[in-house]
Order: structure tokens, then C-alpha cells, then sequence
């Protein structure tokens, strides 16, 4: 067994600094999360969004204001234990981290969102597979031009991930993905990709294009990065997310996260 | 078709102060909602209590700091359309009035949390008779010492509505409301009240106690008065809520509360 597959290790290595890499694969069975930190006056809005837009951001976790251990892992420190960090002002980058420390503020509220790497091991773990980790690339993620429901200065388009599944299981992949709501849930869209604002499925805004074979549909799931994508439009004057790929690692188990 | 089955008429004569009663059958097929009122203040860390404590709080809508009109009812206004209201001070009990005049605030959030009706009008669907509904009294309910997860200064005890159910259909009970996670869920306990701190069952905290046959099992939801409970626990400084039993009435049908 490698340190790779033990949460301790691997929580403990990111936070001295050591492993600063993407986090896919890493503690296998445990849910990640998206992480976004917000000044508390912006935080109630910014929370207001996550419940109008449940699928883009389904809520693990929110700190109060000055927090920084989760309640969905007691011991670990939201300002060390992810491997890396992006710091917004007025949703530009402005720096990338491996710890949140001088940008640390007592009014932080921090949001740790579901991640679809959750409902992709569910699907692998019932025989479905994931294009873009065979090709061992980034996973296509596209900007829709389905807009988020705003709340208070907050507003954006709902960025969705694409993953092609055979036509003959395109329900069962719903069925299996419905069942978890808080790691994205049911996909939002099945087909035709410019039903949805996507014009080109060979070129996706991030990541890299798939293979979609004969008998395959794109299937599109609402994405993490909506939440950046929404800092990029809105433009909050202090933000700090985790870096794309770079997650926090929960002491949930996926299994946790199913409902019914 | 009398004015109580047509959601609009029911709306106007709420509105228009004509009709003070409890909401209980009103619109038919209409969702209804609990309703708090914050200061902006005390606001993010009670929305961080509901996403803690969903099957007492679950969140239906939240509205900005000084709105009133809801997304889930467009044109409908929250200081007027709920028959009555209450009005507390720390905590304690300032004043009952049909609109909210001249208690609001611009730095009011408001925030609707889903109400037991919608997975009643199910359960009576699938031929579960309600007990309360047929002795015509008030559903009982009960303190346990279960506590919800804390946030922020709001902390108290998970409070739970008794319904008795046939101890052969206890499992369909639980399939048809988990069904309803917006209308609180699935029970929180099924059986001997005793486990969950309920001394006797036939003394309820609020509300009045109904039979429980020898074919039957006392089957306990959580409840929207959870709210209330913690504000009497918690002391705001000033909060808002309806007067119990009369609701918010939505736009949102039962139907649109399924998940699944």
C-alpha cells in the first residue's frame, strides 16, 4: 500500500509541502471538495447562490466566518491540507500557493462544495468508463449558456464536465448519478451539445477534448468550476479557491454521500 | 370551487387581512413553507445551521437582505401574504401580528424552510390515514435530546412531529417521505420514543396528544418548529417567523418536491 492510499498520509504530506500535485486517485474512497473562501460580507450571498444552484454547488460544508477546521474532517486545517491554492482580487488572478497563509483573514467563511470525482468512481465501479482517464487527460469542461440563478452580486453561466457513455446506458448513468446530489447529481444535459450553448464538443473551454465513439452520447454534468467561473463574471474583491484538479480530500467516504 | 382551493384568491384575502386562520388544506397541491426572518448579521451563520441540520431546516428559498418577494411565489410578498405572524425579542415573544409593518428592516434575509403538509398530502395519497387530520386536532410534537449541529451563536433541540403508522406499512412511510427531502425526509426515529428522550408519548410538548392503536408504531419526522426551538434556545437579538400552523403558501407544487 502506498502513502498515496492512506487520508493520514497524504494529508500530511500536502500539508508539509511535499506533494503539491492534482489529487485524482489520491485516498481512494474518500470525497473531495471544491473549496472557495470568501470575506464574510460576501459569504451570505455567496452561500444564497450555492442553495439556488444546488448542482453546480452542492454544499459538503460551510465554516463560520474565522474557521478553518471542517467539520467533514475534524484535525484537518483548510489553510494547509489542500496541495494548492488560487488567490482572486476582483476576479483576477493574483497569486498560486501551496498554502493560504499570508492571505489568511479572520473573516473568512470557507465552502467546501462536492466534486465529481465521487459519482465517477461510482460509475467506474459499474462498468462504465471514463474517456478522459483512460486517455489519461483533462477532463472537457465547457461554458453553457445556461445561467446560474444570481443572488446578490453573485451571477455566471453554468459550466458543465462531458463524459461519453454508451447510448444503451445512458439511463442507468442518470440513475446512478441522481443518487448522489451533493457530487453534482443527474447530469443536466444528455445529446446534443448546442442545445446547451456548446458549439463545438472538440473544443472545450478547459481540459482537453475526448473521443466520442459510434455508439456513445456526450453527457453533461454541471462542474465545480462554475463556482470559479462565477468569481471570473462577478468579480468579488477577495476570493481563494483550490487550484483546478488540486482538491481537498474529506474524511467522508463516497459511500456517505449517497441518498436513498 | 370555494376560495380556499385557488392559490391567488387565498393569496388576496391573506394579504388583504380578511383571513387570520391556520393554512392547513388551503391551495391543495401548494407547498408550504416555515418562514424566518434575520438581521443580515445573524443571517450566514443561520443558513450554515440549515445546511447543518437539513431534515429540521430544509431550505426551500432564501432571500437577499431587504427582499420580499420570493422566487418560489413571483409577485407574492412576505410581509403580507402569511396570516400571521410572530415577533421576538432575545428570544422571547415581543408581539403577533397579521403583517409584518412596521417590524421590517432592510436588513432582513428571509428565508422559507419546507413544511411537513407536502409529505402528509403523499402519505394520505398512499392511503395512510393522518391521525391528527382525523381526531381534528393539532399534530403532536415533541422536544428530544437529539441536538442539532450548531452554528454560529444558533444552537437547541431537534423537535419532531408523531404520526402513528401500521407497523406493516412503517417501511413505505419512510420510502414515500425520503422521496421529500425538502419537506423534511425521511423519520428520524421509528418506535420507542423513550430512545430519542421522549418520556410519554401521550404528553406532547405543543400540540395534543392522538391515539396510537395496537397495530401501530409512533413514527417521528423532524419538524419545522426546530426553528422556532432554537430561537428560544439562542436568543436572537430579533427575528421574525410565522405563527405556528400558519405558513407560507408557494408557487411550488407538492410534486415539484420529489426528488427521484
Amino acid at each position: 500500500m502506498s502513502w498515496k492510499d492512506n487520508l493520514e498520509a497524504v494529508r500530511q504530506w500536502i500539508r508539509l509541502g511535499q506533494y503539491s500535485g492534482h489529487t485524482a486517485g489520491l485516498a481512494p474512497g474518500h470525497a473531495q471538495a471544491n473549496l472557495v473562501m470568501l470575506p464574510k460580507d460576501q459569504a451570505l450571498d455567496f452561500l444564497i447562490f450555492c442553495t439556488r444552484n444546488p448542482k453546480a454547488c452542492p454544499i459538503l460544508d460551510v465554516l463560520e466566518a474565522g474557521r478553518w477546521e471542517p467539520n467533514v474532517a475534524p484535525g484537518a486545517d483548510l489553510r494547509t491540507d489542500l496541495p494548492k491554492y488560487r488567490v482572486f482580487h476582483n476576479g483576477a488572478l493574483l497569486d498560486e500557493v501551496k498554502d493560504v497563509g499570508k492571505y489568511w483573514r479572520d473573516d473568512l467563511v470557507s465552502f467546501l462544495l462536492g466534486c465529481s470525482f465521487t459519482f465517477e468512481s461510482r460509475l467506474i465501479a459499474a462498468g462504465f468508463s471514463m474517456r478522459h482517464i483512460e486517455q489519461d487527460t483533462v477532463i472537457p469542461v465547457y461554458e453553457t449558456n445556461i445561467a446560474c440563478k444570481p443572488a446578490g452580486p453573485f451571477f455566471g453561466p453554468l459550466v458543465v464536465s462531458m463524459r461519453p457513455i454508451p447510448a444503451t446506458r445512458v439511463v442507468e448513468a442518470v440513475q446512478i448519478t441522481a443518487r448522489l446530489p451533493r457530487a453534482h447529481g443527474a447530469p443536466i444535459h444528455v445529446g446534443a451539445p448546442a442545445a446547451i450553448g456548446i458549439r463545438d464538443v472538440n473544443k472545450p473551454d478547459w481540459g482537453k477534448p475526448v473521443e466520442i465513439k459510434d455508439d456513445e452520447v456526450p453527457v453533461f454534468w454541471a462542474c465545480g468550476v462554475t463556482s470559479q467561473a462565477v468569481a471570473w463574471a462577478s468579480r468579488p474583491p477577495f476570493m481563494i479557491t483550490h487550484a483546478p484538479g488540486h482538491m481537498f480530500i474529506t474524511d467522508l467516504l463516497d459511500t456517505d454521500l449517497t441518498e436513498l
